[in-house]
């Protein structure tokens, strides 16, 4: 159900006005504007008189305000279903990022367009029109039409999760400590073939864990599994093919929680029993890993701290002053100068006997 | 890992400027302005290699890029984490206003802020200042200080889940039929005790569907139980009380999938075999309601609809044009004649024998 109502005369008419503010102060119009001016000839006891007025009516000279409003900066987070639909913690780092940004005085406005292609072409025209001040591109990838857009014309850009910096382009990144100690875990409870489940290897956060994920396999002689799919079911195929092979991996690390659950489901599809059979830790834990059955292993989303990140990267291309010294560098290595610790539930187990 | 560069030089230059497309065309900035002004003077040919030259670099006069900013109109969505924490499927509504509203070339910005007092107050400063032209009130409540704030300055505020509407208000809402639908499922399969689990009742969408659905289920000389929790714990907490009472449902109808997962995991605890024991329908359907174990019946989310009509809601306020005739009245009982259809999943069956 719709419900709306049309208004029956301007909204502009809404907004308080200089006359509210004289009639209910009991004084003319020119008085209010002497007041709010500081400017002499109004004694003090009319001055706060109109001051608290204008201040109850909500009112402020207009002339102040869009002055007000030509100094807010817009920032816009330029998001695309295509190649890769929104990561499930995409929110997370929305309202991570707008704290900090908001609490400089910046907007953050969220932009979906279909395509990368798409979305560049906008935020082009946009930059030329001063719409907006500065551009934040989640899950960028190799060849990504947004960067090189913004890139070639000097706007500034926060890139999310790699990328070349420069001087208008900050890369924001949540590193790999938490998946190699992922692995590592693995490791110890004697697992030596294992497998990655990510979005696709044109993410530049994928290849880089992928490589990171390899080094460390392969310096414990372990042999490393890799499936990229898109979405629910390019996932669940990508998980099927490879636990279906010989020799399959005995362990899984996902990208994220929606990838664990798509192991679990593929796994019992497939007649193995986890964590007995197979072994899964979701590479950023949610209340849905805690629910799955069998609650799932998973290491903590940084989504605040990452968020955060993202809005000092921006203020620190903007030239804006961050509002709090917390604001100024959120840096994750620095907050957590341990790697994140695994949460361990029930889907983690040795590998099973014959292997 | 945080990389940031910082400018060395300021931002500002790395815009393109009038000297820039001057340069690049071979002509002085006087015929630059003459030829994307339109004025005579200018031959064709210069007129076109000017203009050429501009889009490439860029650049548009800067005027003309002042009052297409000026006109942009901007609406901001008071979200809070306080007192409910925001629903999983908020995300979903951004992006579905955003889409009508940008098309319209009016901006989605939004913004969290801890408590409805707060972002109230905040509203009304920004309101005052013209940062913002309209807002946006999901999970709106009982006594709600963000809806009063600006009710009382006659801003256009668009209500998501219930409210009065008024000239200046316009209310948006995804309906009940889809749960009454659910609940008559479950009467035809032989329920007669029915629970609804739900957000507080503090929540206008809340309060109305424990309403319609208790006129349902009364009318069919049934027993209607409500269990209202905020956040998980509190939803596990009121869910295992309902279910651990004598003569408890046999059947639940959650608000939203996280509702309904964790109904899952409540049963499970308490022994519960579903559907043998319990039937469970999950109000809003999502990739977690498929990879539950077991599959989750549940009800579509019109996420894309539903904030398509905020969309098209914030646009009559706002008095804009809707940029196609789709954007216009997204109602949703109009693209869905028919109530929406529960998605058969296995978490519904006929109540055990003994009731």
């Amino acid at each position: 159900m719709v419900t709306s109502s049309r208004p029956n005369r301007p909204l502009a008419t809404g907004r308080p006005t200089i006359a509210d503010v004289a009639r209910v102060a009991g004084v003319s119009t020119a008085v209010v504007s002497y007041a709010v001016n500081g400017r002499p000839g109004v004694s003090g006891a009319t001055r706060d008189r109109v001051l608290r007025v204008a201040d109850q009516l909500g009112w402020r000279p207009h002339a102040a305000a869009q002055s007000l409003r030509a100094r807010s900066e817009v920032v816009a987070m330029l998001v695309t279903t295509r190649p890769h639909p929104p990561s499930t913690h995409l929110f997370e780092l929305v309202v991570g990022a707008q704290q900090v940004l908001n609490r400089a005085g910046v907007e953050l406005a969220l932009h979906l367009e279909a395509t990368h292609a798409e979305a560049g072409a906008a935020a082009t025209r946009w930059w030329a029109e001063r719409r907006f001040d500065a551009f934040v591109i989640p899950d960028v990838t190799d060849d990504d039409a947004r960067v090189s857009a913004l890139r070639r014309r000097h706007a500034p850009v926060v890139l999310v999760g790699g990328g070349k910096p420069s001087p208008s382009v900050a890369v924001v990144d949540a590193g790999n400590d938490g998946f190699v100690e992922a692995v590592e875990l693995l490791h110890a409870l004697g697992h030596r073939r294992i497998g990655y489940v990510g979005g696709s290897e044109a993410l530049r956060s994928t290849a880089r864990r992928i490589r990171v994920l390899r080094r460390v396999v392969e310096s414990a002689e372990g042999e490393f599994f890799v499936a990229t799919g898109d979405g629910d079911d390019g996932t669940a195929t990508v998980i099927h093919r490879m636990l279906s092979a010989d020799d399959a991996p005995t362990a899984l690390v996902t990208d994220d929680d929606h990838g664990a659950l798509i192991a679990l489901d593929t796994a019992r599809r497939l007649g193995l029993r986890v964590p007995w059979d197979l072994s899964v830790i979701a590479g950023s834990d949610s209340t849905m890993c805690q629910l799955a059955e069998p609650p799932i292993t998973a290491l903590p989303f940084p989504g605040a701290v990452l968020g955060a990140a993202i809005g000092a990267a921006t203020l620190g291309l903007l030239g804006a002053a961050p509002a709090t010294p917390d604001d100024a560098a959120p840096v994750l290595d620095a907050r957590t100068p341990a790697p994140p610790q695994v949460i361990l539930r029930a889907t983690t187990a040795p590998p099973p006997r014959s292997t």
